[in-house]
C-alpha cells in the first residue's frame, strides 16, 4: 500500500526553530469510475482500495443494491497514451438486468421535478431511491459501548498518526466487533469504501451495524448510511441541519461531538436509551 | 443571514447525565449553479453570500477571471413548481466574449488528453488554465505575522461558536489586514465565496494575499487559490501528497499544521525565510 502516503521534504518551525526533514503526507490521485465502459464521475482520492470505492460510490447512487448486480470491476488497461496503466481509472461492469446510471447522476439526489432545488426534495430524493428502510431496524446499543468507538477508530487508523491527514469511516456492530475500517483524504471516500466493501461481500443492507466516522456529519454521509442500511451514524464532530433532517425523516439514529464521555443525540434515541447510561 | 443556522431539537448526554435542549446547526442547503440560464452543478452550501460563492466557482474552474466577466448575478424565481422562490438556484450571466464552460467542466481539472487520469495530468491541468501566475509575486510574509492568522480567522466567524460545524476562509494582505472571511459547511465553498467576492470587487488577482483555511488542504484548494492569483495558502491541518506537488509546480507558498507558533512549511519557503523569526 505504499500509494496511499507520500514523502515530501518540509520546513518545519517550532518555537521559531526551523529545521528541515521528511515528511509522510497522505497521498491524493484523480479516479474516474467507468459503468459499463462509460465514464460517469472523477473523485479525487488516496489509493487503495478503489474497488471497494467504486462499487460503494454506485450503492450511494442508487444505482447497485447487492453482490449480484455487479458483475465484475477491474482497473483500466490503456489509460494512458502509450497504453500503460495509471491505476487510476476503474470499469465497473453491472450484472445483468442493472439499470445503468444515467449521466446526470450526480444531480439526483439534490433536485426532484416536482417542487425545484431545495432540502425537501433532497430528503424526498433519498427516500424514493433507498431500495430499503433502516426505520424498522430494532437494533439497541449502549450508550457506554458508543463512547469506545472514536478511540477504537483512532486507534485502527495506521496511517494517521503519521500524516494527520486521513478520513476515516469505520463500521461496528452492535456488540462492538469492528467489521470494517477504511481511510482517505476524502470523508464520503472513506465511507464509500467501508459500503462498497460491505456490498462485494454480499452484507448489504447493514442492518444492526453502527458507521463511526472522523469528521462531520453532513447529508451527503447521512445518504450514504441511509442507501447501505446502516441504522446508526456516529460522528467526531458537528452534523448540518439537513443531514439532521434527512435522519429524521428516514428512522437513521444520528449522533454528533461523539467525545469522551459526551455525545449529542440528534434523532433516533430510542436505539439508545433503552440502555441505561450509568 | 437566518438561514446560516439552524434550531433542532437534541439529547446531550455528558457523563452518563442526559438532557434535552435545542442546538444550534450549521444550515445546509443544494443551490443550483447555471450559466446564461444553463445549469451547470449543484452544490451543498451553507445558504449566505450564494453570488460570491457563484462567482467564485466560476473562478476557480477558469470560466472568469475579472469582474467585468460576469454581466450579472441573480436568483431564478419560478424554481418551484408553483413558480416561488426557493433561493437555491443561482444564474450567472457571462460579460461579452466570455466562452461559457462546457457541460463535462467538472472533469477539466484532473484529466487532459495527453497522459490519461494521473496526478501529474491533473497539475498540467491547472498551469495550462490559470490566466495568472503566481511564482512572479515576490510578497514577503513574517512567520510571526503567519502565526496569528489561526486566532483571527476564529475571532471573526460569528457562526463557529454556536455550531461548531463551519469551515471557515480568510484573506489577508500580508501585512495583517483581514481582507475577506466566509464559512461554509463545505470547505471548498468557503473558499469559493472569498474568491467570489474578490473578483466581483475587481480584486483578482490576489497579489500580495494569504488565504487561511480551518481545516486540510487538498489538492482543490490548492487549484483554487492559484486560480485567484493567491501566493500563499495556510492551513489548520494537513496538506495532501497533489496539494504539495501543485503547490510547488505553480510556485505558491503552502504552510501546514499552522497552530500556535508551529507550523510546516512545504513549499515557496523563501517568501517566509526572508523574515526572521525571532
Amino acid at each position: 500500500m505504499g500509494r496511499v502516503t507520500a514523502r515530501r521534504r518540509v520546513m518545519r518551525v517550532r518555537d521559531g526553530v526551523v529545521s528541515h526533514r521528511p515528511d509522510t503526507l497522505a497521498a491524493e490521485e484523480p479516479m474516474e469510475i467507468r459503468v459499463d465502459g462509460r465514464p460517469l464521475t472523477v473523485t479525487m482520492r488516496t489509493p487503495g482500495d478503489d474497488f471497494d470505492l467504486a462499487a460503494g460510490f454506485l450503492v450511494s447512487e442508487g444505482v447497485v443494491h447487492r453482490a449480484a448486480d455487479v458483475a465484475g470491476i477491474r482497473y483500466c488497461a490503456g489509460a494512458t497514451s502509450d497504453g500503460g496503466n495509471t491505476y487510476n481509472v476503474v470499469d465497473v461492469v453491472l450484472g445483468a438486468g442493472v439499470t445503468p446510471p444515467d449521466a446526470s447522476l450526480e444531480r439526483n439526489f439534490y433536485t426532484t421535478s416536482s417542487c425545484g432545488l431545495c432540502g425537501k426534495a433532497s430528503l424526498d430524493a433519498v427516500r424514493t431511491t433507498a431500495a430499503w428502510t433502516v426505520e424498522d431496524d430494532l437494533v439497541r446499543l449502549g450508550i457506554e459501548r458508543l463512547t469506545e468507538f472514536p478511540d477504537r477508530l483512532r486507534a485502527a487508523q495506521k496511517v494517521f498518526d503519521s500524516t494527520g491527514g486521513l478520513h476515516a469511516a469505520g463500521l461496528f456492530s452492535a456488540d462492538g466487533e469492528m467489521l470494517c475500517l477504511r481511510e482517505d483524504v476524502g470523508r464520503h471516500n472513506a465511507v464509500d469504501k467501508v459500503v462498497g466493501h460491505a456490498l462485494r461481500e454480499g452484507l448489504l443492507p447493514l442492518r444492526g451495524t453502527v458507521l463511526m466516522v472522523s469528521g462531520r456529519a453532513s447529508f451527503e454521509l447521512v445518504q450514504k448510511a441511509v442507501m447501505a442500511g446502516i441504522p446508526v451514524l456516529a460522528a467526531v464532530s458537528a452534523p448540518s441541519s439537513l443531514a439532521v433532517d434527512l435522519a429524521d425523516e428516514t428512522g437513521l439514529t444520528l449522533v454528533g461531538f461523539l467525545r469522551g464521555t459526551s455525545m449529542n443525540v440528534y434523532t433516533g434515541a430510542e436505539r439508545l436509551a433503552a440502555v441505561p447510561a450509568g
